[in-house]
């Protein structure tokens, strides 16, 4: 079994942002040299999240506005983490919904997707540097 | 290192469907000879999800609902997604809602599930030709 | 390619709790031998998640409150799963909107973490023995 481990590092200009983050994991996957087997990625960070949809912009535009509506930012007061001195409970929340991770099958070298599917990088608490865990496994 | 790959077609008859394919993957399981590993199941859409709960219809008939008053079909022009001309922006947010894949253990050559586990498809824009991805690596 | 299983036994003692369980994965893990791979870890149940959050009482709070608003538990009758003679309909909610299982990567022998990122069983129809599944594969 061969196994690939990389890092790769994002600052948001915006709070909240959805990036297409799959020529990275192409670009891993080549790198790594395995040719089936399961691709890992995940934030290392719990306010964001990675998943697989649409690179659509009205899309995007949805599943913020949809986010807000069930966790919102303000007011600050009412999640009991804020209590803590930070501001970002909405975006703990937000990451739940939208899931932490994907395992995404590698076939013949390839991520073995259908036609639409792309992997998001989603921040919910952006402007910082962040990091997604990249780990395949295989042969 | 083993790997296994099969694509699932389903073709629901409603546009919301969620179909138990525990037996289906449990055939794949056998015929792919894997004892120990990692089976990874998940549509190759971006509308629909691959999830794991019970098969109890008054259940499904919950979870129907409770999507459908989060993310509602109608009125179709409150997402930005359907200005694109599409319908579906909501079954976009439907499958973030309940998960795009699972992964199981394998064990003996078994799926290593509790009593109650059941793999699901769930389909929230169907009528139309549609894949599920098996995957599994082990021995 | 080596495998490693084990089940870990809990009994909560409220209805719904939220415990880090990273320890008793790191004992696994230790146990298991293996330097490079992915552990998953899932509850055997489908009223319960295993997920990846920070540990402060406070967002744990936050998260419970806003699974209630989302999916309450009463009234009893407003779910058709209800009608079977159960009352956990909102608990099989809850945890599709966290989450069953999650995937983590193994490198040098350790769960290949974020400075924050800790594994929590959810539990959301406890006060009865429960199992989380602990499996692991690589070198």
């Amino acid at each position: 079994m061969k196994s690939y481990r990389k890092e790769l590092w994002f600052n948001t200009s915006t709070k909240m942002a959805l990036i297409n983050i799959t020529p990275e994991i192409e670009s891993c996957l080549k790198e790594s040299g395995i040719k089936e087997g399961f691709a890992l990625v995940n934030p290392m960070h719990i306010t964001a999240s990675v998943f697989i949809n649409d690179d659509e912009p009205g899309l995007h535009q949805d599943y913020l506005e949809f986010l807000e509506k069930l966790a919102p930012y303000k007011p600050i007061d009412q999640y009991r983490h804020n209590d803590t001195g930070e501001d970002n409970a909405h975006a703990h929340i937000k990451r739940q919904i939208m899931g932490r991770e994907v395992v995404v099958a590698v076939t013949k070298g390839e991520l073995d997707f259908g036609p639409w599917e792309q992997i998001f990088y989603g921040e919910f608490d952006g402007q910082r540097r962040k990091r997604i865990l990249v780990k395949i496994i295989g042969e």
